[in-house]
């Protein structure tokens, strides 16, 4: 029965039940912590072998010693296994260390104190810097923003991709938005995959400010749950529309290999790099180069990382089901949680009637599952309706993923409950 | 015979005899690069093995799975490691990555873009920002100057470090100066040790900038040739004198393990720390634990670094002892060129006479080794006297490093003559 269908007293009846088994799961003692998106140890065993990978003689395949300095933007080996990831050509990828949080920060920093490729002044010296921020979406791009003192404006995320409208009339308007943070495949958290025409659309904005650029999070490019979706690339399609300096476009291997030891990359227009690169080598000697190498030894090429993504899917697509599977069993009748069902990517996001967010992560926490913070998805950290949770269940194996939705379900209806009341 | 003591038709047949010397050697076809402080292939040897140190399982001694997220500052064992090889203590360091240098750097990018702890407004919002700079010093530190827009002040090197009567007025007397580059031990270039006197007068500095900071990059505080020498440990001096939060400390493996997959760390006061972490984690998702954990269990304490470096001393020393012998034995009796005789570090510092070092490192070029472009260890890449060059011996092997030094001593004679005439 939907509990908006119940009458004052079934509700009062209801929510003592949950409250019962809140109390029953509370004193279990749960330990657990789902706060953020990082894989459990079965998915870093797929990656065995790859630290004892590498052994000296560690020289690059054009004769570098990857030992020693040089090679600012990458190892010839790595350049390539990196731009046929990002779908670019040799000459525009810039090979990192191990985090793509890590090349955007940098990147925003570059354009804070020295400026873009062919734009204007430093960010630092305009009067006011805004971003356009889809959400829900990454907290840490928000943070970023935050650091630099970016004004945050929210973009609402349709079943494709951002409102594109919206973003169409405000960059061409407003001068001091410099740019959008995306995840355009698998977005965090709500799994969206963005079109073919949202992407066009991006390549075909008309910003008002010369120095615009789309921070281009392509994090679960390779991340298929159900069957895989494809995106355009957008590098592509902004040369085919005249403006190949607009995207910068990041991937890393933090959930493919190692997040403690992966490599990140970047991939812009020549132009991007080449303006990129010289300031680098003011900030950086370069790389771990060995890692780099490691990496590659690995996986050897796109079809390799593939065939991995393959074991990494059996060990996450029965995490996926079984959040899906008790959202479905446990709540589906009562009507007071929403959910995707994301085809691939990190998460699973939820939105519970308005104005109880909070409330359940309060109620989870304190039967000891943490969660991601309610609002860590919207700018500021702030929900305007208090209703999305962002659900990682990678951590967790199996048997404990279980009980914590079990009180993750109890929260929800109980807290929407004491909300209807 | 010296050569200011020749006339000068003395001085023209001298000169001729240089320029056969000269012909003959350029066609000899050299091509060799002793531009930077390179370790060569028989240094980085020292260290074979340290790439199949480490195999799966990789788990720190307080549990943490090192291929995961977490553990910003770094993990338990490698903080335990770099504190002891910066004379801290646990809480004031952080760990990094591959590279001191981007420490550096973003120990400044911090303070320009949001302040330093317990200072004022960041320096971005500062009409101006100027730094102190002992030269000849590290032209990467003088770029990081650069980049930010921080104007330069030269210091002038002695002995045992800083002019410090004039670092001393400058910084009370001026609001505007934020910050000191230092290499304390075996200084870039000149392998100057600062004495106890230098340290603890930094350490009672009085600056009037409440943001000033001392930036400490302790590059060579391992790295002896001959008799090692110490330096008292400016955070506990500052700690004495009741200014704890003003130095920045940094060292880094690059030049004992492998430059291009080393690891670095800062030490400083707990309450900088403490500041630090909590921009560093917008910034990144944190430094590579693995191979923090390789070198721990690669060099196990500061005892194992030290018969490291003894290893390493045994490359290095011939090295040196050639470039010292062959400068004593070709260049003496002309007295066209001053050197010092450094205990450390990782470069001989010479002058020639004034208006000379342009000249020497072009014609060093032009026969097919590249130096380090001359005024390169001043401000601006701009060498008042045009004297200074600094030699990097540490990249050729010793059989490539004696033509080398012969085409230098050559160099240096010809452009003296050239200059006396």
């Amino acid at each position: 029965m939907l509990l908006k269908e119940m009458d004052r007293r079934e509700l009062q009846i209801f929510k003592e039940e949950c409250e019962k088994e809140y109390a029953a799961i509370k004193a279990r003692g749960l330990k657990l912590d789902m706060s953020r998106g990082k894989p459990g140890a079965d998915c870093l065993d797929v990656c065995a072998g790859i630290l004892g990978e590498l052994k000296e003689p560690a020289v690059s395949k054009d004769g570098t010693d990857c030992r020693n300095y040089g090679m600012l933007t990458g190892i010839a080996e790595a350049k390539e296994l990196f731009a046929e990831l990002l779908g670019v050509s040799f000459n525009e990828v810039i090979v990192g260390g191990n985090s793509s949080l890590c090349l955007m920060f940098d990147s925003v920093m570059r354009a804070y104190v020295r400026g873009v490729y062919g734009g204007g002044q430093p960010w630092s010296q305009c009067r006011k810097v805004k971003f356009l921020c889809p959400s829900p979406g990454y907290d840490r791009h928000f943070a970023i923003c935050e650091y630099f003192g970016i004004e945050m404006l929210t973009i609402p995320l349709k079943s494709d991709g951002p409102d594109m409208e919206l973003v169409e009339r405000l960059v061409s308007e407003d001068e001091e938005i410099k740019g959008i943070w995306c995840v355009p495949l698998y977005s965090n958290p709500d799994g969206i995959v963005y079109s073919d025409d949202t992407v066009k659309r991006f390549a075909n904005l008309s910003p008002k400010a010369s120095d615009f650029r789309i921070f281009w999070d392509n994090a679960y490019f390779t991340h298929h749950i159900g069957e895989p979706h494809t995106i355009l690339n957008l590098l592509d399609e902004c040369k085919k529309s005249g403006k190949p300096d607009m995207p910068l476009m990041y991937v890393s291997t933090s959930k493919i290999s190692l997040p403690g030891a992966g490599v990140s990359a970047l991939g812009a227009s020549e132009n991007n790099i080449k303006q990129i690169s010289s300031l680098l080598g003011v900030q950086t000697i370069g790389y771990d180069k060995i890692n780099q190498l490691r990496h590659v030894r690995y996986f050897k090429n796109y079809a390799g990382v593939k065939e991995h993504m393959e074991k990494l899917k059996a060990v996450l697509a029965p995490k996926f089901k079984l959040v899906l599977d008790m959202l479905e069993h446990e709540l589906s009748e009562y009507g007071v949680l929403e959910w995707n069902k994301p085809d691939g990517g990190y998460f699973v996001s939820v939105n519970t009637l308005n104005g109880c967010a909070a409330r359940v992560i309060q109620l989870c926490n304190e039967a000891g599952v943490v969660m991601t913070p309610a609002g860590a998805t919207f700018p500021y950290g702030k929900d305007p309706c208090d209703r999305n949770i962002r659900i990682a269940p990678t951590l967790p194996p199996l048997e404990e993923l279980k009980p914590a939705m079990e009180l993750f379900c109890i929260c929800v209806k109980l807290a929407s409950a004491e909300k209807l009341i």
